[in-house]
């Protein structure tokens, strides 16, 4: 397939100022596409890089030379020059550092989930508010092409009511030693849905196994459903025979299968059920309806340097991030039910809504490529 | 793909009898296919057509030339010559059908499900123990090469423990007017999953939606667990943008993906997670291994033919098919308690297992073709 | 994908006639099937079936009752009620016996390729034209869907110019005993080709080889030029491992993949490279254009049926098919000169075009579905 | 599929002694490659970078800082430090640098093809046997784990003979301005297609067109025929709706496809036609035989690093790489012998395959992965 490489020029107001100044926290399996992504073309500037491990600080070190290098986040967080910290550490410390830099004043990107817990995100979310910096979550899905081609859809009506969707994200590997494949895989998934649908489920049931290592799930199925009428049904599993990230939305005037990593990853089938009423015919009539299936041309771009870019973009305008917050929230809210729901066999996990009855709040406009 | 259209013999004792008398009830979507395969080189003759519609008689009267036709049933079980009754009406008809032709002293095939709850199916069981009477039930997957060939897989120990299966079986119609997606789809999953594992789930759920008639689920999610550790997801819709029958089994020592209508429909894949004991290492630790991808060459011949064949060896020997009709009715159970938890939105349904703790007895030995 | 079982029906003038009377002469591999459609909805009957092989002959007998058997040619072409003769036999008998049937006043169908020579084929077509009857010759697939929208969209423009076509057609069976795969494949490929581009290539160059029987060529690759600039590869083999029947037209505007037997048959790629001329720019420059990919929805039909009701309208109407019939005199001319290059290791053979300068003539409408 | 990155060592002798020295000319699309793969664990050292784009090579001298860089190839070729030069420049440059170099006593590894005419390719042979230096051309496709498996397949008579093969290397982009499509894709195939071979084609066909540019073939279909009977067709071209690079081989005993780019790269078809003998049973029998088939495992490493070890390797062992030499020189032969016959019109070129018959000499031991 024709690869386009578009160059990415994301517009920030008052480009006249300072770069931000980022510190890049955690090196290991997603920190290094951070620091690749961010020594490309921003506005911005790392000036820290902070990791556990001396030997691999070094390495970084001698290709980031712009960056000074530490162990300490104090350090980090000392330098007035750092605007921002964005944290790719593993989950269990994520709410320690982001708070400590919340705290230091600092805005503050940390990788997905946003913490371990729900108490923890919320007190996050709600620190971040007192202290009127940006707190957001990598959820770099939410910048890819496939995933805004599809929420497209949904918002133009192209798919008309949704019926349900039907996910499975499966490959072989890699366990992680200390939370179940939910807390692992779920957040991608769980974002997507949240940003198509804009709504949280109100119950969720996991059934699931520890097939290798004792008490860590390795494989889930994860069923929602929501008050809209719509029902989800997400696999998620680390043993499988090939890799599989596929997803079937089907709604009343179309369907989609969103399948990630195929060079056409989304397809637009033009297909669906004409249903009409018994009350003019004595009996209920259907009809089934096949047109077209197009695979849209996709933008091509990277979705990690949109997201970042939006990040900055925000610490510039002063964009709160309402419904990218909302939704990160709700990630954590829904991977614990669903986890809780695992643990206990299957048990059907209610979810409180709240005022908004589960609907997410705030502007959708996540940054635009221009 | 190389089509071998290699001729099916069906090694019968007693050959020299006369054909085994048989009547073919039914001509709707199935009864021609049962028609056509019976007209073919089987040790028995079709001797009466039953239908309620004149017309249809009339059009497989000219076809079949040898048999009678008539839309009264009495007429067919008053005739002494024939020896099977072969079923295939609605489903809610099965019942009094079976059982007229049991009592008339009639062996009987019956399509799937047996029976339209698992009460009427017991009864039928019952009665055919009691009249001493061959009941079989068309559970026609079970005579597809790709599944026995899996089935010989699990046997022979080629996939080790199995962890977990994952099945979809979707397409775009045909919506039934009075029942769930889950009695019309599920009966060829959950007979599948029998026979591969020879034992009934302890627990079933399933979560559903009646996206197009109100009180006909045409989507759902089923879930079961089994007492020996196994989960299984089976996803059936009547709704979706393309047709998908695919089943993956996830085990110890290989995985299997079944995708039926492929011309590979069998792909096992020499792939897996080692994992070393906490014990002698302080932490455990995985390893993946990755092999060969092998799709072995499928036997080539109709299931319908073997099946029938089958259910006429049963005649004549006597066998009284103990695991088939077992699995039968464990089918009518299954899809009974799936049924429920949809309509009770997803509450687990526990299933009874009795005496045998849900594995299925009796030999397992279906004709082979010779 | 949804099957939809649309009723063929076709418009034909004066149905108040008595339907046209047709022998069907050969029961081999192709005969069958086409007295399984004429049996079917059509304006005529099939009043004999002619086979040298007796048990045959009997065979379907007891099938088409209302239909004479015999042997002998001589008999159904002495019948006044015959008004046309379907002959489906091996090639090298297609002369004779349309020459015989042409003789006998018959309108004649004849199997593909019409003829065994170019030069047996020109004698059919000019004893046709003498005898005032409509000559077709059984070229199935430019009835077949995926061909005719392809056919559409050229006509429309939707491919701009072509540039080239790539094809290629195998699989494993059936060698011939007494023909190239050339003979046997070909015509396939080459007709469609014709009916696409309306011309015949300028020259033609094979290369093959005999790998199994020797003397019978099982492996060919064809490469036609065209005077319009259009060039062609058609690779034709009956050994592969798998069965492939692809062509790719490369155009100006878009490009095609047609891929028979895939549930999606014609996928248009609005993909393409544009080009600014050198005068203005004092360097060309080239641009890559990519677009959606679509894979329009298809009839749903029996080609055959399409294709015998055409036959039908024909003698009823007196259109003398002169483009259809061009085109199959092509063919066989086609496959000749990519023999003879074939056997001469490769070598150019260039194709008399005569006046028309290769150009097929005569109106294209081939009856469309009403 | 399971990634699996395994390190990739390889055994050197006398790794006590220094790095061995090199010098990068060249920074267009495959240069970074190479420095990057050169930066990694090697036994060797770079000490220049070298390209006429004064803006390029400041990006890269940040980038790799141990290096010196200039505009000037003088300079390069003047440091004693410098064991090696690689060359990574415009085809008609390609001659002249490895001149050059040869000549200033390096040892060169110049990108495919080796130079842009036979004649000159020639020339670079003889120098670097004069100057006693080894001269290596990157056919990387040679260290790839797929081109290896098969050759490895064909050497222990997993295919039997090899009857013909048929290739397609098509994309959307990228033309060349200078030469045509047989110049720029052609050396992938034919490297491959000799080292599978080991054996020269006798005469050569190309037919193409210039869709595009004037002058400049931007499709070819050539035809190559082996003094052993194989025949093999291999269609190139920029112009295509979709990325393929496909590669059937067709043997007596079993078939392979080797498709680059897909998760399972080769398929092992268990296919083939048995052939009796027509003087035993008076006339021939085929029959069909149809096995499993199979995806090999394939190693995973990266061929860049594994063909730049080789190189290192045998710089230090002296080891003169006779086969490889041979084999660089020979695509360029077949290369120009393709392209005139695309610039005559598709005449039968005739290679001069002198005293080896075109068998190519010298052991084929390339580096394995230890």
């Amino acid at each position: 397939m024709l690869k386009e490489t578009s160059t990415l020029t994301v517009q920030v107001e008052g480009t006249s100022e300072r770069p931000v100044g980022i510190a890049v926290v955690g090196l290991g399996y997603w920190g290094p596409n951070l620091l690749r992504v961010l020594s490309e073309n921003f506005d911005s500037e790392v000036r820290w890089i902070c990791d556990l491990d001396r030997e691999r600080l070094q390495r970084f070190r001698r290709r980031y030379t712009g960056a000074r290098t530490t162990t300490r986040i104090e350090r980090v967080l000392a330098d007035p020059d750092v605007d921002a910290v964005i944290i790719a550490t593993p989950v269990h410390t994520h709410y320690d550092l982001a708070a400590q830099a919340l705290h230091a004043g600092k805005h503050v990107f940390v990788e997905k989930p946003l913490a371990s817990s729900s108490a923890l995100a919320d007190d996050l979310v709600g620190l971040a508010r007192m202290r009127d910096r940006i707190l957001m979550c990598g959820h770099t899905f939410l910048y890819s092409p496939p995933v805004r081609a599809i929420k497209g859809m949904i918002e133009r009506g192209t798919l008309g009511d949704i019926y349900f969707i039907s996910s499975s994200r499966v490959n072989l590997g890699l366990h992680q030693r200390d939370v179940s494949v939910i807390w692992d895989l779920g957040p991608h998934d769980f974002s997507i849905l949240l940003y198509w649908l804009s709504e949280l489920p109100k119950s969720v049931r996991a059934v699931g196994r520890d097939s290798i290592v004792k008490g860590i799930a390795d494989v889930a199925f994860v069923t929602m459903t929501f008050a809209s009428g719509i029902i989800a049904n997400v696999e998620l599993s680390w043993l499988a025979p090939s890799k599989l990230r596929r997803t079937v939305l089907v709604g009343s005037e179309r369907m989609v299968i969103y399948d990630d990593g195929s060079s056409e990853p989304v397809r637009l089938f033009d297909r669906g059920v004409v249903y009409r009423d018994p009350e003019t015919f004595g009996e209920y009539h259907l009809s089934y309806r096949s047109g077209d299936v197009i695979s849209p041309r996709m933008e091509s771009y990277e979705p990690l340097g949109l997201e970042l870019s939006d990040f900055v973009r925000a610490i510039r305008s002063g964009d709160n991030l309402e419904f990218h917050t909302a939704l990160a929230r709700s990630v954590v809210t829904l991977v614990e039910a669903a986890d809780r729901s695992l643990d206990e066999g299957g048990r059907e996990v209610v979810l409180d809504l709240g005022a908004s009855g589960g609907s997410l709040q705030g502007h959708q406009d996540l940054a635009a490529v221009v």
